[in-house]
């Protein structure tokens, strides 16, 4: 591992900091932020929007003119290498006369990144690898895990009060939290590229699961809807299929699918488990369609069914400054935890105050 | 109210500060601090330990020796005026030649306290009130309950995971928390001067309820422990009655007392509503004994209980970052909220990380 100076990790915080601007749009691309630096200066930088428009590399060598020759650009992603819709990044640094390439993190989807790496190597340019290289991998988990493990990143989203109920007994739940918390809730869809729920949702709350917000700069546009809908139970008269954008109802039987495929719906059959949907199948399907990030929106049942089956990456708590008491429901249906061993130990990685409510982001012990 | 300066901010700060030093001996006396400042710097200070000992006047006039004269008092509680156990303090600060004395807060056990006013004025010496007021009152606010409201402050403590639950439905409980989290409610019980449970709690984890770490110096005084046993259920085998320190069961019916009494108990009867001890009665009892505050270590019924009848000041949540799921106890039981609207707002005056836990303050919004 080379040494890096403290003005080589400003730069790269610079470059990740400018990738994250890519966040709602970027994907199914990684996010990638480039900067260009000489004589201890920033001389140019650049971020990738979307598919299809100029790298984080091109557009900081096209921010910086002439005066990149001689520069050094610190990416968070290695340069693609690919002659893909875009020229392959290395040829243009290359070209450009920069003279040293500090990257992040290695891009596990590339086939030929020795190639870009040799090449810049005989051109005469110096490259350096790891710097900052897990803020660079917690940036794209969502790609990396797609790239690597095939599937998205999931993250299970819950509004809750105090004492960890999700709605009175009698159906009431409209609203635990504050506007504060579902604002909050608006860009994590955001930044998603498909929203999961249930049937049981579905049928009880008849969400949109859409992003409303106006604020939110996704250039229009809206997650993938995913329904787990083992008997397709979907009503027509369902909101979700009045929306524009992609609904994909995931069955076990899909003898009645004639109708909802009327609508805006994409009804697709899957391995039944128990008379349940394959969970994992779904998720290798949503990785085969480039969705990187995966964000469920679920009841009881289906937060219960994937916390006992550790199918989860990331919990996202809003908890509301309320005592809802015992005749409530509570956030997850887990009949197979019966004993205090069973309980799934958390890692808060986060604690905040988002507006009245509290949001607390948490990963799973992978110790035990 | 008159105009403080910031100097006189952080003189009065610091008495609070020091006053602080009597929260595990002073009551049920009041915690009160002393300042004597002179040419703008503190030439004295002193505080009030316990019962019997010098006050928090007093201690700093002794610190101070004969420099005292012309000083400045701050005093976080307004000096007694009562020949009690010990000289009344106004006697002493006019005596050593303070020219000033500054109060936070009044002293409504004081039966006299224009007259100290009066004499200190008589004596030419100037007298400022309501420096830092709304502190002083929380610093207090156990003492000031019971000597304006008859009933000490009463605090809920509840230990539980992020979801909720007290323990398994199989019973398992032992721990839901982090031994720092457990070491931090020996301090909530050395702070209070009585701990009550229920009998519940008594019968189904026996415990001990009493201040076991060396390290917090309560002069080895143990709070009062207080068994709610509306039908004497208390079995003669209970740990708690094995203890050194006073325990009091409260009952409707004493028919079954003589055994109990034997032991280390002392049974007495109080009123019943719908079969149960009436808590308002047993909270005006506490008082009469001169708790300042009460903490409330209980199961799901008690805690539902006084929930649903909003008999708690504050509740303090201790969440340990787990999930349980749904095979578990809640932590209240409250039959009567059925609706949203009954559900108890609370207000969060602090959240802090204990150990590996969360520990959540909270009050109750009174706007409600």
């Amino acid at each position: 591992m080379p040494h890096f100076s403290i003005k080589d990790h400003i730069f790269m915080a610079n470059a990740l900091r400018i990738a994250k601007k890519g966040q709602y749009t970027a994907h199914p691309n990684p996010m990638v932020g480039c900067v260009l630096a000489k004589d201890g200066k920033i001389i140019g930088q650049g971020w990738h929007k979307k598919t299809g428009a100029a790298h984080a590399e091109i557009n900081a060598l096209q921010d910086a003119g002439e005066n990149a020759n001689g520069s050094t650009a610190y990416v968070t992603l290695e340069p693609c290498s690919q002659y893909g819709k875009t020229p392959p990044c290395f040829e243009a640094l290359i070209k450009a006369g920069v003279k040293k390439v500090i990257t992040a993190t290695k891009d596990p989807s590339q086939k030929f990144s020795d190639k870009a790496l040799e090449s810049l190597i005989a051109a005469g340019v110096a490259v350096e690898y790891g710097l900052m290289k897990s803020a660079a991998e917690e940036l794209n988990r969502g790609f990396l895990m797609r790239v690597t493990k095939q599937r998205p990143f999931i993250q299970l989203k819950l509004a809750v009060s105090i004492d960890g109920a999700i709605s009175m007994k009698n159906g009431e739940s409209q609203w635990i939290t504050s506007s504060a918390a579902r604002k909050d809730v608006q860009k994590l869809r955001a930044r998603a590229g498909a929203i999961m729920t249930g049937i049981g949702t579905i049928l009880e709350d008849d969400p949109l699961l859409n992003i409303r917000e106006n604020n939110i700069e996704t250039g229009g546009i809206q997650p993938i809807r995913v329904i787990l809908d083992s008997h397709l139970r979907t009503p027509v008269t369902a909101s979700i299929l009045k929306l524009s954008g992609k609904n994909l109802v995931c069955c076990t039987n899909n003898k009645k699918s004639k109708n909802l495929m009327r609508l805006n719906a994409e009804v697709k059959l899957f391995k039944s488990i128990n008379g349940l949907v394959d969970c994992r199948e779904v998720f290798e399907e949503l990785a085969s369609r480039g969705i990187n990030n995966l964000l469920i929106e679920a009841g009881p049942t289906l937060s219960g069914y994937l916390l006992e089956r550790k199918l989860v990456d990331e919990l996202i708590i809003y908890q509301a400054p309320h005592i809802m008491g015992s005749e409530t429901i509570k956030l997850a249906s887990t009949p197979s935890w019966t004993s205090l061993v069973d309980r799934e130990e958390l890692v808060i990685s986060d604690t905040r105050r988002v507006g009245s409510d509290t949001r607390i982001i948490t990963s799973f012990n992978k110790a035990n």
